[in-house]
Formats: C-alpha cells, structure tokens, sequence
C-alpha cells in the first residue's frame, strides 16, 4: 500500500482560516488588527516573489501587511534605522527580514536588532534560548510546520523516535526542541554522521532538512515511518526544464514509508501560513491577551 | 579487560592549575582579576558546603571570591537590587545564584536579571540562545565538564553516536548543543522514550543526567562505549550509612564499557573547575581580550 501523501496544501490552507477566524476575533472582541512588516534588501527574483505571497496571505488573513523595500546597497545602518522604527511602531507585530541579505550587510546584527517580541521568524537568540529552556518563544516557522504536519498523521508524538537531518538554525536544531517538547525521542544527524541509512531506518519519524536533493533512499525509511520533506532543490528533469525535488528520493519512499509530504505541496505550504500564527502570538502577546487557539 | 576509569579529581585539578596559570597571565599582562560573586539564598547545608569550596577553589586559583548569604527570607526584590548591584560591579565579571532558591521566589525572575556577560552559571535564556545558535557563549558548567571528560578519552567525538538520557536545562539539553558542536550524532532520550536499553546500546558515548540511581544496567551499555555519569544520587548502603552513586550501575558497566566516570570523583568535580574556566572567559570578553586558552 503506497503512503499517505501528506497534503500541505490542504493543511496550510486550513490552518491560514483558522487564523483569519482568530484574527476576526480579536479585531472583534480587542480592536486587535495584527500587522506584519516584511523588509526585502536587493531584488532576488525568486525573494520577491516570496514577499509578495507573504503579503497576499497577510491580508487575506485580515491582517495588515507592510512591505519594505530597500535597495541592494543599503548601508546597515539605514536597515537598522528601519528595524528601529519598526520596533517602536504600534501598528506593527511581526517584523521579517527576507534572508538571504545583500553582501555587506551583516545578518546576525540586523536579527539581534529585532525586538525579540517581534521576531516571528524566531531567529533572535533570546527566542532560540526561550525555545531551548522550555519558555514561550516565537519558533522559526518551517520547523513548527514539520510538526503541524507529523501530528495530521500521529495524534501525539509522544515516544516515537524521530531523526532530524540536518542542523541548520533555521530547521535542524529547533527542531531538536520542538520534538522535546512533543515527548519524542530525537536523534539529530548532519553530514558528520556516520551510518546515517543505518540510523534512519530506526526513525518511525524523518525529517529530512539537508538541501541535497533525493539523499535519502527509499531502503533507508523504515516501512509505515511518517517523512518530512524539508528539502525543496531545483534539479534538472527529464524534459530539460528545471524541477522541484525534496531531501528524500520521493517515488522510493512512497512505496515503504507510512505517510509522506510530497515536494511541492507539502512543507514549503505550511511556512508562510505559520508566518501568519506566529504574527498573530506576538501580536496577542504585546496586547496582553491569552495565546490564540491556533 | 575492565573499563579505564576517567579520573574526575586528576582531570579537575589539572584544569584549575591551567586556570590558575591563566589568571596569572591576565593580571601580570593586564592588571586584570577575575572576581566570581556567588550568591545563597538560606541555608541549606548542601548548599552552604558548595559554595564554600567554590569560594576556596575560586581563590586557590588566583581570583576575586565575593560571598553573599542571605536569609531565606529574603524578599525577591532585595534579591534583585543585589544582582543589580553585581551588575554594575567592575570588580565582578561572574555572577552564580545558588540553586535552589528558597519557596517564594521565582527562579526564572532571578536568572533573567542576571548580567547575560556575567552568567557563569550559562542558564540565561540569551546565552542557551547563543549556544543553541552556533555563538558565542556562557555554557552551564556540568555539561562542559561531561566534554572535557569525554575528550580526555577520544581527541575528536566526531562523528561518534552520543545517547544523552535526561532533558534537563541544566544539563541535557545544553550537551545536545555541545556535542553537535562537537559533530557527534546525538540523541536525546528522557522518562518517555521507549526502549531506552536498545537505544543505550548503540551509543559510542553515553551520558546519563537522570538523577535515578543505578539506572543504567550494564547490558545496556555497547562494549567498548564511554560512559559519562553525571548522576550523583544519595542511597542507603550496606552497612547502613548512606552512600553515593550514580545514574549507571558502575559495578556492572566496569566490565562492558571501554571508559567510565566514578561516582563520586567524576563529573561532580568538574563543575566548579567549569565555573572557573567560565569566569575566567567572562572576564577576558567584558575586559575586551582575547578568549583564555583554557
């Protein structure tokens, strides 16, 4: 029996209307309306496009969106000067920083700028460590849709053994956290690792997070282990035109794992709709209210 | 063949006099001392007993030792303005509050207002974000002194498999970031992982920070593994006296493993000599040098 097929768009587009629901609440019961601003430097084609879904999906949330843009050769200081005012804006809950930045600009002062209680990208070390001891943090978001995703398929997490792929800030390590914090047991391999088929096998949970397309082998997935495909790489296809491929050799997997998040459609999805939950806690946090229900 | 035994005592001692050559290096080339404020809460005997011997251990390697006792009764307000006061004290560059603090005030409170530069102890939320990101950082001394340990066996845990067992803040969680940075493949197993004995069993090096005596059998543990008990757990002995043992079974683990930490005389005392080595580091970075050697 082939896997379940993970459908993130489903989830996402589930998830964003619970969202807009909260939003419509708080709008209604707190005059409330939560704001994200999102800063792009430079002009990548493929981060434009990024900010521009973002905005879309903000408002359609019915919250209100802010797009900043600067050019490619902004001196940090002006970048700063934007967080700054940004920080003290009333109107503005969320601040996101489209990274990768233009060279010259140094990314780990620009985040530290950030108000903590802003940073819904969850990069702040103040939230990595409230994350890590346990507190209420702001959680990058690509990792808290991992989790979104495993619990469609496993109510709780608890006691399985999960392996995470890869240690990057962004996913591999909050992960580590994330899974703790759902009682799973985690193991967490990188490109040090040796026997990673050998440790995979044993995961009733993967979560590939590497950026190597289809690294991972069907013969290394346990049969009935849940995937998350984290990886989303840009390969050539059988037609000379360019195609998506996660971490994880996908048609292999199909055939063994338990269920599966397909690439696309499965967690690139559920990034920006955890964009819009974590705009929505901070926004909720800075009024005082209890924590949204999403 | 039985398991060479990791000698906690000649390793700590060997630590400190590297601290004590250091101290005397800064203050011979830049006039600077490293000055440790320890703070207590009531008075515990335990705890009375620790800070003594830190305060004795602090001055045997050439620092500043500040003592402060307060009363149980202390209100959590005169708590703080003391900890502000270290703040502000160039004399001090660590600041401990002993562990635990007395009913009535809130740890977390007091850990926050603790100078992040100053945190030797390495619980702030903004230094377990550091270490959690790959920066710079003040780490929680046990955890530290379980790598030294580790490292007197193996000069490089790359690529080993580590089983760390316990989630604690203090402990657990921080080795899962010491040992990726170490690029170990770990894995983190607590009270709700299942089959903890077949997990153990694959670990190159094990680290227990459980607080359960004898928990870890000796057919748990791979032949030839490394085995770092951080347990120190008080039970009644033979001949009825009380006595002290670890989180693994040493008797039994002594003829599997290939290195074994005792209990007592093994990580218990590393951990003063980490609070050193942190304050010591803390005083290099506040004073703008280079970080010490040790």
């Amino acid at each position: 029996m082939p896997a379940k097929i993970i459908d993130g768009k489903v989830i996402a587009a589930d998830l964003r209307a619970r969202v807009a629901d909260e939003v419509g609440r708080v709008k209604r019961d707190h005059g409330l309306t939560p704001g994200l601003a999102v800063v792009l430097v430079g002009n990548d084609p493929a981060s434009e496009v990024y900010v521009r879904n973002k905005a879309k999906q903000t408002e359609a949330a019915g919250m209100a969106s802010f797009e900043h843009k600067l050019p490619a050769d902004t001196p940090q200081n002006d970048l700063l000067a934007l967080i700054a005012k940004l920080n003290a804006d009333p109107a503005v809950h969320g601040i996101l920083v489209q990274l990768p930045l233009p060279k010259g600009l140094d990314t780990q002062t620009v985040i530290n700028a950030i108000d903590p209680a802003k940073d819904v990208d969850g990069l702040h070390p103040i939230n990595a460590g409230r994350l890590a001891t346990g507190l209420t943090a702001l959680t990058p978001c690509t990792p808290l849709g991992c989790i979104i995703l495993a619990k469609t398929v496993h109510a709780s997490l608890q006691g399985m053994n999960a392996v995470i792929i890869g240690r990057s800030n962004l996913v591999g390590r909050p992960l580590v956290q994330l899974l703790l914090n759902e009682n799973a047991t985690v193991t967490i391999a990188h490109s040090r690792t040796r026997d990673l088929a050998d440790i995979c096998k044993r995961a009733d949970l993967v979560l590939a997070a590497v950026g190597q397309p289809e690294m991972v082998k069907g013969n290394w997935i346990k049969p009935g282990a849940t995937v998350i495909d984290v990886g989303i790489n840009r390969i050539p296809g059988a037609d000379g035109k360019n195609k998506l491929v996660g971490d994880v050799a996908y048609q292999e997997a199909l055939g063994v794992a338990g269920a599966i998040t397909p690439v696309p459609g499965g967690v690139g999805q559920m990034t920006v709709a955890c964009l819009l939950v974590n705009t929505l806690r901070a926004a909720s946090a800075i009024k005082g209210l209890k924590p949204p229900g999403v």
